[in-house]
């Protein structure tokens, strides 16, 4: 039978093989006690096994606060496997069962989800991205090089109408790609459908005349009746995407609009920083994208190289390439989404992205290392697109600046980001 | 014009005052640097505002890694505000702004969302509960005393006949509600509507032989048009409740089966550690379960005393008083779901519970609490029954338990509960 497989990195005050134990049977077939109808039989049928085990270290004190104490805590990675029949190809079964009620556990005083791998079967019982990489460019017209995006700024405040004018200004600047910040939903400010209707008037009105369309993602999150209404409508107007903010939506959520829509899923992890800043406690990058691409994920935010938060390049990076990771092996899909690197992003960090990911395929954003350009947004956007051109080419940045006015600009300007 | 507001617990590597700046900023109209957009006319309209400040304490090193360092890091309680012209009356939208893109930032090394007050606007915008605890007790037919419930152990791994079989077991001992496990979803070996016809023939049976109905959680998490076919399933079958993991679902999600569905919605909060285990990064309960009320959620967990998981008593009766506490004040519904005990439940705890409550309208479910008692399952549900009784009329549950054997053999078994 097939099997979903979980590894953990966890600490514990008891033997690391007990914790894993107490957390196999609370997230299979047992409780704090062994009830009768818990047969030899059923726990074969349907118990969760570990998989693998390997201590890495111990300490005196607990990282978390943990009911049971010990002299000793031990830190180590275990790996679990549940038969698929527990939960069937159900992504938001799965999500219960490796990430359900465990993290509070007494017998751990720190558990991160580390990775899941899912049988080839949910190759089959999900869809996953409907454009992806390949959709996305066709439908920016985009080509060999990374995409150039930004956010509309300021996040909030803008009318319709301005928001029409920046995106105006930002298209004949070049840009392929535009967002709504993840702060700008559909509120008496500036409504999702008035911002459409003046947004695409002048996104069509471009595309006529210079014959490529900017992609612009709507961030439609709401309810759900309420997005499909928008993302129709946003399609209706000529619209080439949307965006969700996936932690409001949930696996379910994206899931029923991803089956609605047939737009690029734009997907913000706002909130992410809850299941990823501590150490001790939360959900790898690895594992969580897993989930929202098998739900049908097109664009994945990774953050970026040297940005405003907390995040290393190297787990920058790694999220990059995890997005872009098969997720079965075989004839299978792939899978992938296209990373979306942004936040504090500029033209001084294109260089070591394109390096560090090893592929044109990314679609990068930037706010304020557009619009905060001496030059103007057009001088902006430029900047990115020379920075682009040098990393591609593999000729150093300064070098390239030198007979680059606008990215010698951007360099100057944002050199902290370097 | 109304406004958002939300309490923050951080601690940071700048000053206070500086570091909600940044919040604030991120948060509503700014970004890493002020562009041409961002006219104080706007920021008057749009942004975010510091409406409290203070400082409890400092320490010499951050409580999570942080890219800014400094020799001093400061601890305090934070409050923000924001018009609510930015997101509207949308909880998706709420969530992306009081706890999006901002546990990230490296200007904070602890953050956690301690409350979130709405606007009375809110309480047009969403219906909330459809049923509460006073639509429960009148499906369930139970007045006057706690609601005495169980979930079905093993949690995975029965067959629908045998899931059946124990259900009639526990009807026959006097149960008022019965869940599946979160972990049983709608899988090969138990598949939902099998589940459903099987369990409700035992259930409509009882009900017309004893003329009240035991109330069936039914767990019909998954994707949203699965769970609306799954629901009404639940419905037409005589089914009086279905069950959904929260953090699957999302808030849309939960929306969208609210309004679909007319049925009390059991919320199951599996995942929660992941908000509540670290003291340095999350979000409290308090916040947490006021978006969920307002989206529609009926019975809510809050953990148990003495339970199997880390949380402390006095969080769990915190949590158990916030569910029913009012969202509004004056004429405004109040929103009130039904706390849901539950985790290592026994008659052991059933006292402490209804005293720190202090009123009877909770649900109380124990597994191996009921399943585990020596005297088999009616003799468990007695137990949690006198349990009740004693601690409504004031008697200690030692003095009640001489001439009540099913509470005595209860307290005896489950002496380490107390």
């Amino acid at each position: 039978m097939e099997r979903l497989q979980a590894r953990y990195e966890l600490e514990s005050p008891l033997e690391l093989e007990r914790a894993a134990e107490v957390i196999a049977g609370e997230q299979s077939c047992g409780t704090f006690m062994r009830l009768p109808g818990e047969t030899d039989a059923l726990r074969e049928r349907s118990g969760a096994r570990i998989e693998a085990l390997t201590v890495t270290g111990t300490s005196s004190t607990p990282s978390l606060p943990c009911r049971k104490s010990s002299d000793t805590y031990t830190r180590g990675e275990v790996t679990l496997s549940w038969p698929l029949d527990n939960m069937g190809t159900s992504l938001t079964n799965v999500l219960a069962t490796v990430a359900g009620n465990l993290f509070e556990l007494a017998e751990v005083s720190a558990l991160r989800l580390l990775d899941v791998t899912f049988p080839p079967a949910f190759a089959e019982a999900y869809a996953g991205p409907a454009f992806g990489v390949e959709g996305t460019r066709r439908l920016a017209g985009v080509e060999g090089r990374p995409m150039i995006g930004t956010i509309i700024k300021p996040s909030v405040g803008l009318s319709p109408e301005e928001t029409a004018a920046m995106v105006s200004d930002l298209i004949d600047g070049g840009i392929d790609f535009i967002k709504d910040d993840e702060l700008q939903g559909n509120g008496p400010h500036c409504p999702l459908q008035a911002r459409v209707d003046a947004v695409m008037r002048v996104v069509n009105d471009r595309a006529q005349r210079v014959g490529r369309k900017a992609m612009v993602a709507f961030n439609i999150t709401g309810e759900i009746d309420e997005m499909k209404r928008n993302a129709d409508y946003v399609q209706a107007a000529g619209g080439t995407c949307v965006m969700v903010s996936l932690h409001s939506l949930g696996l379910a959520g994206l899931g029923a609009i991803r089956r609605h829509v047939s737009l690029p899923l734009h997907c913000h992890r706002n909130g992410w920083g809850l299941f990823s800043r501590s150490p001790d406690i939360g959900v790898s990058y690895v594992a969580w994208q897993k989930f929202w691409r098998l739900a049908g994920a097109d664009h994945l935010h990774v953050n970026g190289l040297a940005n405003k938060f907390s995040e290393s390049d190297a787990s920058v990076i790694a999220s990059a390439k995890a997005v872009g990771t098969p997720l079965f092996g075989g004839d299978a899909p792939s899978f992938a989404a296209m990373p979306v690197f942004s936040s504090g992003q500029t033209a001084a960090q294109m260089a070591p992205t394109f390096a560090a990911v090893g592929t044109e395929d990314f679609l990068y954003c930037a706010g304020g290392g557009i619009m905060g350009h001496p030059g103007g947004t057009a001088a902006g956007v430029m900047s990115l697109r020379q920075a682009a051109e040098a990393a591609m080419a593999g000729i150093p940045i300064d070098d390239y600046a030198r007979d680059h006015g606008e990215l010698a600009a951007a360099l100057s300007l944002f050199k902290d980001r370097r």
